[in-house]
């Protein structure tokens, strides 16, 4: 007998093989009854006979709860009805645990509460299972893009000493406080044990800590949670989720957008290929993402501004893009679409100037179609350490806790430029949701945290 | 003329090609110019002779600094002599920035808290470049392995309600405790609005939440970023870390044994295969690593404390080990040893015991070589749910926040197994280091979140 999973099953037709997981449906028809069979792997139906069993397996089928966990074995049999192409036929049984009565999760419509407060069981759903097999597709093709093209995964910090770019939505806390782990921080006398102590807050990106390792490594990519105190509720923001973000050396503004272009066309490729059954599974409409092409279209701020007015805004000349604006404007492509210099003022205090006209950031969206909006923000990178620091100043952020950045335009400057990807919006993206909520297997949210 | 790198050079032999990077260090010596040469992707000497450069480039290979950044170009030539084996004849130059005075990293030997300080230029130390690769490998590895086996990476979350373990060293804070962010949890009412707040933890591991993902995905791996409020000073730890876990249903004790065993082979012959050069770098000898191959020996808990004191420890009977038993034991054997069926008393509350001694754990460590000790550390879980829920009680636990955990025993539970990696430890291991500080790009510690 041969041990296998469902993935695998296509190469067993014909022989007696044996699966281990759930039953997640079932229904009996007199002498025949059919068990909804899933092990991870994939789904599969198996049909028992009665008179293929011995009394105590029928028996023991009749006793069977919805996830209730078993071991099946049976013939293999192709079948152009099912959705997996292929059936058992049931030759014995062997339950594992029989599930409690109850399973929380049936085939009745629930709230999204209801939902997250059974997320723990709620994954077991096939919708939710592919939610997260294309979530590691697109990891998978995202580290394989970037290890084929020389980058190096560097693994930039979580707990850091300020608040890099003079946010507010923060995460804080005390690092070491109480009486035994004593102050932190240079200059700072072992013997000063206050209970105010340091404080440490929660990366939000690792792009800083990124633009050290490239002048290394040359190229390099952090892959890792991320946490914004959003106080906004929307279907696009979590509290915590998984940010990517890349960064090389020597490349300028026009390079960095195609690394982008190129990184999501093999994401999308890949995900097309790999999860064919998972997309299905998700009745996504896989026509938008075929188009997923280069070259992507390319707007300036100021020409997305000029656009929107057409559509009907009142967005003004220096407003930064909105969700609604993005929405909009992602409607009038067939693909994604590059939004490039924004107006330097709204922008981030390390992005570039154009060197055309000094009042546009050398930057970068990229937003996905179909209403999706932002998945990527990238920009070259100021690299003169005069200029830098003027900008810090600008920005009303203190200087010292950018010591360490601003020396690496001290020692050996290089143009560079980067980028950063929401995983969860990309997921949400390929995977047609509504919602990020559905994108990782326990969101955080600012109503929750459990389970 | 081609723009390649370093690690590209050897397909460019007799040609003349362009690198982009820094110059490490150079010498004079009359009409030659040696200029050391690193790109992120290698190293390689430019060669320029005076005769062969403008009078202009040949100021300003005068003018170069330490770690200035430079563009040469060179007609590529093999050496023998040259660690790299080739050696570029300088054609060009064009300095990008000449770097400040007084780079901090000089010849002499710094002590670790200025290297800590200065991290973000420490890192382009070649010994510091090294270690990144081999942790890129070790990762690239970890993620081929499980991906060829069948798993699924599943993002667990860092931001959790309580001490999933009852440990004290968890690192805490407020969520959204402010006046805006109001409540959080079930059942408390959206009106209450207190500075008390909710409070939460940052996860020292997934473990549990990844037993949630496998009844969906059958096997699943995480790997992301955790955290200890570790008040010992040692050079085995660091309050924030990187950490795998992998887990798998129907996977009993013996078979994750067998998983952990294939998986640090792979890891081995990965990194001697693709990163010699790197180990070459570190004086790593590479003897010690060619000998990680299958059986790895076993012990007994019982065994491995017989052992110490054979050795001359007074270990205890139910003692654990610490890290000096470790230290101690690895040096008795050439290749990594399991120590398995801990006392069940002094291991975690999840831990399934062994049906032939319920006194044990069906659990195992697995020590690193060397005198590197644990690297790993694994269990078959308690699946029973009534078992489970005694368990809880005995280590003094409050079973609500468990109660979704154990829903997974009451809707079928199956047998199941997994195991966790510290990444540092195996990079430290790997790489030969004494401290694992070194493994990780911007370590933190008890005293330290700075740069």
């Amino acid at each position: 007998m041969n041990s296998t999973t469902v993935s695998s099953i296509s190469t067993h037709v014909g022989q007696e093989v044996e699966l281990k997981g759930w039953c997640y449906n079932f229904r009996s028809s007199g002498k025949i009854f059919f068990l909804q069979f899933r092990d991870g792997s994939g789904r599969v139906q198996v049909v028992y006979s009665k008179g293929d069993l011995s009394e105590e397996q029928w028996e023991a089928l009749q006793s069977l709860r919805l996830e209730s966990s078993v071991i099946v074995t049976g013939l293999v049999k192709e079948d152009s009805r099912s959705p997996s192409g292929f059936e058992l036929e049931g030759r014995g049984v062997n339950i594992v645990q029989i599930a409690d009565e109850g399973y929380p999760i049936g085939k009745k419509e629930h709230g999204p509460d209801f939902l997250l407060d059974n997320r723990h069981l709620w994954l077991r759903s096939e919708s939710q299972w592919a939610v997260q097999r294309v979530r590691d597709q697109i990891i998978t093709s995202t580290y394989n893009y970037f290890h084929e093209n020389g980058f190096v995964k560097f693994d930039t910090p979580i707990l850091t000493p300020t608040s890099c770019e003079g946010t507010t939505e923060l995460f804080e806390m005390d690092y070491f406080a109480d009486e035994q782990g004593g102050p932190m921080g240079k200059g700072v006398p072992e013997s000063v044990h206050t209970s105010t102590g340091q404080k440490a807050y929660l990366a939000q990106s690792g792009q800083l800590y990124l633009e050290a390792g490239i002048m290394s490594l040359g190229k390099a990519f952090d892959f890792g949670p991320v946490f914004r105190a959003e106080k906004s509720k929307t279907r696009r923001h979590l509290t915590e989720f998984w940010m990517m973000d890349a960064e090389a050396a020597y490349v300028e503004h026009e390079e960095n957008m195609q690394i982008q272009e190129a990184l999501i066309i093999r994401i999308v490729k890949d995900v097309l290929e790999k999860c064919a059954y998972e997309l299905k599974v998700l009745e996504r409409d896989t026509e938008p993402l075929s188009k997923v092409q280069a070259p992507f279209p390319r707007l300036t701020h100021a020409q997305a501004i000029a656009k929107l007015r057409e559509l009907g805004s009142d967005i003004g000349d220096k407003d930064d893009l909105g969700a609604d604006d993005e929405t909009i404007l992602t409607k009038e492509f067939d693909r994604p679409i590059f939004i490039e210099k924004y107006p330097a003022e709204v922008k981030a205090f390390y992005m570039k100037r154009d060197p055309n006209n000094p009042e546009l950031a050398l930057n970068n969206d990229l937003l996905a179609p179909e209403g999706y909006g932002e998945i990527i923000g990238g920009s070259q990178r100021e690299d003169n350490y005069e200029t830098l620091m003027q900008r810090i100043r600008e920005h009303n952020l203190d200087p010292e806790p950018f010591q360490w950045y601003v020396d690496l335009r001290r020692y050996g400057s290089v143009p560079h430029s980067g980028f950063g990807y929401g995983l969860e919006r990309i997921v949400g993206w390929v995977c047609g949701l509504h919602h990020v909520r559905e994108t990782i297997p326990f969101p955080r949210l600012i109503n929750r945290i459990t389970p």
